[in-house]
């Protein structure tokens, strides 16, 4: 029999405080109300953002199963805290399913809230609605981060060395392969199923002082690195040998262009200054110096992204996804 | 030609800061980073919000002008402020709409806009994307309220005086009007069309100390009413004479069934203690006591909500709007 939306709304908070006793919450009335009422510390400033999953766009139903999605839902919004060196706290989900979903949304509800949990990261609130036609979630995690220290797209600046956590190209792989009809046995370490979000690398960078700028590699290295690069006003030069290619991208070939302009590897993509030790680990996650950053000249105003390939330089373009293209 | 998502986002954050000169800003950071990052006062707590609004669920592309569809999105999420009797400070739009709606979009976002402008309220972020079928919108907005102080929806005690802002039953009303097929000429005062969130009213509510309990009428009277009574474990005893119809619905007739169970009116639902002198108007909008909170009997248990009807004694029972069913 289908929930009403009352009994979702109680299902939902019950599940999401399980597993949170002993938090030192900053949620002070969550689920229930008409908004959620949150606390923050006066040394902390908010941080807040926002992504869709739609089916179809971004997952199908038969490549995905449920508890996968709310998984990669949930992972979108906490990629986006680590990126500026946040805490995530808590999270809202609005969630649109055709009739007839129940044990679809207690799986994706299942998957999201593990995550949530291993974050220690409360689902505070959101919003119900049956739709018409596909699924349709998005998330909204709002994390902390201390005044006038949030790692921005905007610090990087001439002479920075560029780094990335983990590999990268390996959810584009497995995408690929999917495209391809091919049989996948779904692994707990693939990051095309489950990606983890760099949260504890994004504070270590933060509170050890050790970025200068950062962004999450969500639409592919090239597009956010060129995202990176206009908001500081500066270029980038990258050396094709130094980027760390994730194995899965390596089995299928192709897998520099894969690392290059695959997206959602969740991976963070950050600049550092010379004088700055960076260690070759952070959290247990490895990181690697792809390039540096550069000035931009008059001349390359327009392109101002090189990589260097075999004693070989070329304009990189930023190719990765986009949507509206 | 179809705009790209930087396109959109650069559109968006020039829109959106347009009108918004001279306002203290909350949002350090707004649109163009991983996350937005938001200041809150230390003698401040945080209000969140979610709402969805869904092509054929809660709007038709034959029925509801663009500008209209945006202005009833934000206006959801101020409601719910309203309700908590905060102040809106930012709003964060997810919108995916099928290719070529360029068109449609600009016109939400100018309804959308211009609603957030009224209310000093900043577009601070979100995301975008392309859906396969039908158009979404998820609206979050934030609020402040001093800490401790946000008026919840537990907060009523028997012998409170039950209020209510404006007139109910008009938004269902012209929604009828629509589904039998009849034209209507869009009156910017018709609540379906153009409702208004009550907000200076819920912030005198609040800054007033005059409510004990608040909630939006967003699901209907009955409903809404039932969500309080619950929270606050009372019953209530409504008086049918005294409920504020309004003129679109006396016009159709069946107009205090419009009243008690139609939702979308987005007025404020409040309780007051007897000893709390509750103005007649407020911010320019008339309040109207339409009963009393109660004791709830071990015997009533589960029917605390009475409606005093020419004299005769009946059970009101939560029939507004309920998704899911």
């Amino acid at each position: 029999m289908a929930h009403s939306e009352r009994q979702w709304i109680s299902t939902i908070k019950s599940l999401s405080l399980k597993g949170l006793k002993g938090l030192r919450k900053s949620t002070r009335i969550g689920i229930g109300d008409d908004c959620a009422v949150v606390s923050i510390a006066p040394s902390q400033e908010l941080l807040v953002t926002t992504d869709l999953t739609l089916e179809d766009v971004h997952f199908r139903r038969n490549w995905h199963p449920a508890a996968i999605v709310g998984h990669r839902c949930l992972a979108r919004g906490l990629s986006d805290i680590a990126a500026m060196g946040g805490t995530p706290i808590s999270a809202f989900l609005s969630l649109a399913t055709p009739r007839g979903s129940d044990k679809w949304i207690c799986s994706f509800l299942g998957g999201l809230i593990r995550l949530a949990r291993m974050h220690r990261v409360e689902l505070a609130g959101g919003d119900l609605a049956q739709s018409h036609s596909v699924i349709s979630a998005d998330i909204v995690v709002l994390g902390l981060a201390p005044t006038r220290r949030a790692l921005l797209r905007s610090g990087a600046r001439p002479g920075d060395g560029i780094f990335v956590t983990g590999a990268l190209g390996g959810a584009a792989a497995t995408l690929l392969t999917l495209q391809k009809r091919k049989r996948i046995r779904i692994d707990g370490n693939d990051p095309h199923f489950y990606p983890s979000p760099r949260v504890a690398v994004g504070r270590v960078l933060l509170e050890k002082r050790i970025a200068t700028s950062a962004i999450d590699v969500s639409d592919g290295l090239s597009t956010d690195l060129s995202h990176l690069c206009e908001e500081s006003g500066v270029g980038a030069k990258l050396d094709a040998s130094a980027i760390p290619i994730s194995g899965t991208a390596h089995k299928i070939g192709n897998s520099l262009d894969l690392a290059l302009h695959g997206g959602e590897d969740y991976e963070l993509l950050f600049t550092a200054s010379k004088r700055t030790r960076v260690p070759r680990i952070i959290a247990g996650v490895p990181i690697t110096r792809i390039g540096e950053i550069t000035r931009v000249s008059q001349k390359d105003r327009s392109a101002p992204m090189i990589l260097m390939q075999e004693g070989r330089r070329r304009v990189l373009r930023a190719e990765g996804w986009e949507h509206f293209r």
